[in-house]
């Protein structure tokens, strides 16, 4: 039976006692931002239970890290003081513990409804990488835009493939996205078209978020990797597909993706997604040393997209999938990034790639789900090759607990027409 | 005739009171960094001058951004606070001007000698673009890498082609560069090889630095470009060419660039560059309106690259080339990156991507001076294919003035053996 909280965390909550994730938030427009955990429907306020002396272990007593305006002090602390924070919030929030529960002084301030406050960006970020790890994905992008012959780059089977993506880009959950201009690929002799593009997409992704990291120089070994992965977020790479596929050759992605990235404003902490650890899939063939992990897991993390379209009051789901489907897992991701010495810092943003799993219904963006736009999905007596202007993209993430949530909440946008 | 400082200024040096490029320096070890021009033999500290109130014009006279750790605050205040910090500098160093020269006592705290400070990274770097802008380097590439039929991509001549690189692996001239490891392309049915990278190289470019930069979603145009760059340094984007030559399809470069890229402690402003600026080479086919600036410029930088074999006390020239060899400025390189929305950042970077000439003996690094490693240079009595360990790479770079030079003095690497 799961533990329970004071405060009433709802059956369908994604905010039980088992997660509290971590968020920046202001309680009023005019206040100063601070870390917070989510319980049930509200934000407890780290500031003030640091203030209040309460975060008492030997790593957290005398630290700042809680009176900052972001979550980069705590990440580069580590798992440890990871634990202790938790150890500490699980046991402050429990129906069994006063401190909190019986001081209506403390719960008044340090207590917050969720409806009320404004969520920040939870980290500084200094650079995001995005990572090309699911099969299905690979497998589908690769037909489309090189052809059914081996879809798949040799490389591919052998090395996380990533690029640099842009971190000043990176938006918190419900931010509107304008949509991008540029250039897309000419038809025959004429100069390439140019405006807003008439392919705009989401990726269903999820980021991991850069605990400790490393010196310039020194690899992490793929069996540490772990300790440096403070937790995971939902993330949508919205891009624009005609950019992309017109400038992607030969340096890689870059306009077509770099006008915006939504992140989830709360980080799961991969000590709350421990229990949902599984498998992960099969690699062959077998990875070469530094990427070969003693224990391979991926977390069974259901994903679900929704678009509610212009001028609509209902949403319809357009696809579920799982972060189990990532070919590679996260420590791979992490441990390749640094083997050429390449430092990771605190704050910093490891995106999957789009999580496709391998039905259609699992497909994780548009690309995938209408070929390109040659098969348009039926939503709610509209049809969609791609985003409109006005359609609302929602994703959800959840892991199913014996009568408990594990979740991440939504992340969300809204398409805004082009400015130019 | 040039104007003068009461400092001397040797013929050959690069920081004439035309120049006064910006750094951040520590004078002691354990001081705290703080900005200062160059000039001659010394570095002017500017948190000193402006704590004597002689950052005096209306702009600048109630900023603190004199007395900040990088230059990131006097990025974001823009030209005219530029040109005002300019015109006080070239006063208060001018042989003319008595009140720094008559006053020993701040001479003695505000001028340091060169020989005897710190130089660390003069900017928070929030994001790194690398663009691809000279046709030589990319025709060269091209060939060596896809073959002599269409050695450059039919995109290549519509938009400066660029990828983001990684922000936090560059570090300051004179930091060693660690060999990095990593997988290169497999042989037949054998898996890829790992180790030590066989094929380092040095990338001759420069670098824009941003100032204030636009918000997401509005884009720069392009013939306002030019007030968003503050100046340009001198950068080595070191490149594992084995490594990314098998990881860079389909998602672009990464491992093989993201172990270190070096740039030059000094920033010359586009003022400084102004008279030495000249026409940009004719675009065919005529570029799309959004990038077909009124004023095409770039600036005539002559650009030297020397290498130090390992052992050896002498260096040796292996190239020379120029900034003016781009075809694609930097003013274009500016508004195609924000066409999209995307948002540049006071103390953002933007690469050139290596600079090569049209001659044999202008190629701006070793894969194309070497062609892949088949024809090694000779250098001192030994050879080269590629980088060897203990081997230092020094680039420079200066514009000649009559009887003054603006240059960007050196920028330097020594390579070390890699750690795995």
């Amino acid at each position: 039976m799961a533990s329970q909280s004071f405060i009433e965390v709802k059956p369908d909550s994604h905010f039980s006692i088992h997660n509290l994730p971590y968020g920046v938030f202001k309680p009023q427009p005019d206040s100063s931002a601070r870390p917070g955990v989510a319980i049930g429907d509200y934000v407890l306020d780290l500031s003030e239970i640091a203030k209040a002396g309460l975060f008492n272990g030997p790593i957290l007593k005398d630290s700042d890290c809680f009176l900052q305006p972001n979550l980069n002090k705590l990440l580069a602390l580590g798992r440890p003081a990871w634990k202790e924070a938790r150890a500490t919030l699980q046991k402050l929030l429990s129906s069994t513990e006063a401190t909190l529960r019986d001081n209506a002084n403390l719960r008044q301030k340090a207590l917050v409804p969720l409806g009320k406050v404004e969520m920040i960006l939870p980290i500084a970020i200094g650079d995001y990488t995005d990572f090309f790890s699911s099969m299905h994905h690979a497998k589908n992008c690769g037909t489309i835009f090189r052809g059914p012959q081996n879809p798949i780059t040799p490389n591919w089977f052998h090395l996380p493939i990533a690029y640099h993506g842009r971190a000043s880009s990176i938006v918190i959950s419900g931010t509107d996205i304008i949509r991008p201009s540029g250039q897309g690929h000419p038809s025959g002799n004429s100069p390439p078209p140019f405006g807003p593009s008439q392919k705009l997409d989401f990726e269903l992704e999820m980021a991991a978020v850069v605990g400790p990291g490393n010196e310039l120089g020194k690899p992490i070994d793929v069996n540490q990797a772990a300790d440096h992965i403070f937790g995971l977020v939902l993330m949508n790479d919205w891009s624009a597909r005609d950019i992309q596929a017109w400038e992607y050759v030969p340096l890689g992605p870059f306009l077509g993706k770099s006008f915006g990235t939504t992140i989830s404003p709360w980080i799961v902490t991969l000590d709350a997604l421990e229990p949902f650890a599984c498998d992960a899939p099969k690699q062959d063939p077998h990875p070469l040393p530094y990427l070969a992990e003693k224990i391979s897991k991926n977390y069974d993390i259901s994903l679900e997209v929704q678009i509610k379209p212009a001028g609509q009051q209902d949403s319809c789901v357009i696809t579920k999938s799982n972060f189990k489907h990532l070919y590679w897992t996260l420590t791979q991701q992490l441990a390749h990034h640094t083997i050429n010495g390449c430092n990771l810092r605190p704050g910093d943003i490891l995106g999957t790639g789009t999580i496709s799993g391998p039905e259609p219904e699992s497909l994780g963006c548009l690309l995938e789900l209408t070929w390109n736009g040659q098969k348009p999905l039926s939503l709610n007596g509209t049809t969609r090759k791609f985003l409109e202007d006005g359609d609302e993209v929602t994703f959800t993430g959840f892991c199913k607990g014996n009568g408990y949530n594990v979740g991440f909440g939504t992340c969300s946008g809204k398409i805004l027409p082009s400015v130019l």
